[in-house]
């Protein structure tokens, strides 16, 4: 090295680039830091541009997370906007940086490189993808532009129903548009299993927003007085004036790519557990990495903030570590465990919130050991006013218990019992755990059996084989007899197909009403009776098994929807 | 055994007796199981009774959890009410009765014995102690009694500052009237420290109570024209309407004492893991037995409804392992594990939660081997309207970062953040877990840098040597040189005295103006800018300590407050 002063270059100014510069300047006082940004911002606030939009964030400075004049001023970090950076000369370790503003490319050399470009919004090529009025949200001069459009709009189309997507609706509706979300698979909301994710299209139904499942977009035509015309796949014409797309991310990895960077199978940067790409003097942060799922094992792109910060902070970590000889010890440890993807997603008052694998991402990574309970508890006891339900769907390992993933919807307190099980799954926690968790109970915070409890209790239960379930997917065309415990008036309110009623309360003294030589499958409103009836027919020697989550989560199965 | 089924006999049929009695059943189809209860109603919702009197919880009937009509018709169980048990005769096995309606005594044999009778309100035998219009809170009729007497009050008088004592003080001022709380201690809510129980003490002042700390009750006295007179231990007399004694419970551990079960130093009966007694025949569960701390070790009284719950389901399976020889095995392994002292507490709006041990239970334990941190980040990210702070205090080994307590208090998302640690700490989880969680994020629900992560950042930056803190407890007197890292207007409404003023921003270009051979202590608003100022100064060769939680924590210990 010839410089006096090591170099630290950062590719990307916004979440993992933004963190990892002030982490790399928390470190290491002395190196020189320039963070370089294609766009006219760094460290804004990606996830608030659907609130930006539906003027809830009322400013464009409320998003600006942090200035270049204040990385100046207590980071001494310089930021570059407008300044992108075209290609990476590995062997002379030097960037080629092209400034917007002058259109003049200079050069710039590093010890360490930072590459965090981020992901792009998928344009797919479409006829008509390219007409006005069609948008995406990355960035802030994509929502100001949706902001203006907004103005001037009554209807608008989004396509795609995942976090974004459904975000933005809420945001249209909020500014008084009607909106139609076209989706092209069967459900919203991918990283719930379809059973959950019919909870949160009914929801957003019942908020005004036509929901078109199953079927993508064709092409977009103009329409004589103006606006847009969307054709579905399935034919439908659907008049609009204005088009979000929210079909997802692709990871900016071009760059990388070009300077001859390992990439995974899914097109992002491959990192290892440092954030270090394959070459040793180039670490790489947030949307555009590959990570390794903590539960599934897979590699996959994931566009979180979360894991994004603590990306940028551990590489800013292994940076110090790399260039400094002296560099303190301990921190030379530290690893990125990889993602468990937890998310949140709030839309019309309903909280929508995951951590671990769905069942879906297990049958895809071929993990077949698993079991899964669905329960509906309150968010607080019922006696004190105002609790809601949360739609809870557990998965764990049929072997030791181990917690897999956990799917939660309601209108209260969703994102807390998600939380307390994504750190079950970060520990490496079992449902015996959850049974035994201590967690704040007063009327209005909980139960003595907390939500949490209650999904240990269900699910250890049934491991230590004292609740046999039943699969909700072999209802339709099963033989086995399906008994309602609820109450007459419940049961006559709506019920399953053949299923016959007996009352918990009478079942004591009918038990010769009902054959010992099929089996019998028992269903209740929730669960809890049905699971009061199991242990009084398994100890009369019945072979009994518990619709798990009872009729509320038939409904979810599309039984009694259309 | 002459019987033909197994009696198992539970005394006491609240919380962890209800749930024992399910739960039994559940179990063993074929035992007989009688529940007795000396009030007049079983599984009641006592955490609720405040709530009653608040006249949120409207009705009688919704603190019912399971009339004895329910646990007939669903569980087989007998329930009798006013059915006081007064003896145990151990060798018989027998219990002896009082028909409190009857006044009939008989007996009844058991196999296996259940002693959950709880704890009751402690009445101080102070003068005036039983004069009419001072009340207890532990049953319905107690709260119907008060609920009878709010009527016609417009003050009263609280006598202690738990949780109980604050909770009827929201509620009375809900109803209207003027309240005093009057507390011995120093500070109100004892499983909190004093400098965070400073926020609840300002918190209900703010909202109207009368709170006396420092000094007890010395006296009741009627007075002349109706009402009470309370004289405290400072001389001071209140006039008031009705008295409130919310100063604890002591567990209800004659019959078991009579009968020669051992008891522990607190007066609760001493259980092993499964609950058993003394008696191998004899379980006891809920307020009345003393359970082991699972932070300090310390064997303690703990009435909480949660671990009473716990309680009940695990004594039930150790009954039936014990009964039964051919019982599941699958249960036999099932262990209490102990309390961590989880609790939540809603005031006026604020919440207020724990977990783990407290510093002063550190230090009664004698564990000295420990650090701690404190933080007021937001409830969520700023930039989304309506953010609260949640002020913070995270305990943890000094030797392994492992978590040992947490208290929390503020206006939003309180119970979700204490509830991640309390399960970080149930699996043994350390600070640097906590920094690598991975939460729900979105701007409404949180950040990307989670509360929870910012305790674990700044514990861990710590724990590695990247930021040592300075003692709160040591400010007053220390020779250290104070720099306070705000801008100078924010200096200028309000500072520790003899801090000198150096704004973040202008820190690198006046190094020079502050001494290298004395310590420098640094201070901010919440100890972030301090922290950035403390990597800057470490890097430069200065010794230096972060005042950890900044101007915020300051406050809280008694500085700017009278």
């Amino acid at each position: 090295m010839k410089r006096d002063k090591r170099r630290i270059l950062i590719i990307g100014g916004v979440a993992g680039g933004a963190s990892c510069a002030a982490r790399a300047r928390r470190l290491c006082e002395k190196c020189e830091i320039v963070l370089f940004d294609r766009g006219p911002y760094v460290s804004f606030a990606n996830c608030g541009l659907p609130y930006y939009v539906g003027d809830i964030i009322s400013s464009e400075e409320k998003l600006l997370v942090a200035t270049p004049q204040l990385f100046k001023a207590y980071f001494n970090i310089e930021v570059r906007t407008e300044a992108e950076t075209v290609s990476i000369d590995r062997s002379k370790r030097e960037i080629t940086v092209r400034d917007l503003k002058t259109g003049r490319t200079y050069k710039e050399p590093y010890d360490a490189l930072v590459v965090s470009t981020g992901a792009r919004a998928i344009r797919p090529p479409l006829p008509g993808i390219d007409l006005p009025g069609i948008f995406v949200l990355r960035t802030i001069p994509d929502s100001r532009q949706i902001r203006g459009a907004v103005e001037n709009a009554s209807h608008a189309v989004v396509v795609g129903g995942g976090y974004v997507g459904l975000e933005m609706a809420e945001n249209l509706v909020r500014r008084g548009l009607s909106v139609t979300v076209v989706e092209m698979a069967d459900q919203v909301m991918p990283p719930l299993d379809p059973e959950m994710a019919s909870y949160v299209a009914h929801h957003i139904r019942a908020n005004g927003v036509t929901l078109r499942l199953g079927g993508g977009v064709e092409a977009f035509h103009e329409r004589p007085g103006g606006g847009l015309t969307v054709t579905t796949s399935s034919g439908e014409k659907i008049d609009t004036d204005i088009v979000i797309l929210g079909i997802g991310v692709r990871p900016e990895s071009g760059l990388a790519k070009d300077a001859g960077l390992e990439l995974g199978q899914s097109g992002g940067i491959r990192v290892d557990d440092r954030m270090q790409t394959s070459d040793p003097s180039i670490w790489a942060v947030g949307d555009v990495v590959e990570v390794r799922d903590v539960v599934t094992g897979v590699w996959q792109l994931l566009a979180l903030a979360g894991p994004a910060n603590r990306q940028g902070r551990i590489a800013a970590a292994s940076i110090h570590v790399a260039l400094d000889p002296d560099a303190s010890r301990s921190i030379a440890g530290i690893r990125f465990r990889g993602v468990q993807a937890t998310s949140v997603c709030g839309l019309f008052g309903l909280t929508v919130a995951t951590t671990g694998a769905s069942e879906k991402a297990l049958n895809r990574a071929g993990i077949e050991n698993y079991e899964k309970v669905y329960l509906h508890p309150g968010n607080h006891v019922s006696y004190y006013p105002g609790a809601k339900p949360i739609h809870i769907k557990l998965l764990f390992s049929r072997q030791d218990g181990r917690i897999l993933g956990a799917q939660a919807i309601g209108e209260a307190d969703v994102a807390r019992r998600i939380d307390v099980i994504a750190m079950a799954i970060q520990l490496g926690g079992t449902v015996y755990d959850l049974e035994e968790s201590e967690l704040c109970y007063a009327p209005q915070f909980g139960a003595a059996k907390d939500p949490v409890n209650l999904a240990g209790m269900i699910a250890a239960n049934h491991l230590r084989g004292g609740l046999p379930l039943a699969d909700w997917e072999e209802l339709d065309g099963v033989q086995a007899q399906i008994v309602d415990v609820r109450t007459e008036a419940e049961y006559e309110s709506g019920h399953i197909p053949g299923a016959r009623n007996i009352p918990l309360e009478e079942l004591r003294r009918r038990l010769n009403e009902l054959p010992k030589d099929s089996e019998t499958w028992l269903v209740c409103q929730v669960g809890q009776r049905a699971y009061y009836a199991t242990r009084l027919l398994l100890q009369n020697g019945f072979n009994v098994r518990n619709l798990s989550g009872g009729m509320q989560t038939y409904a979810t199965f599309g039984h009694t929807e259309g």
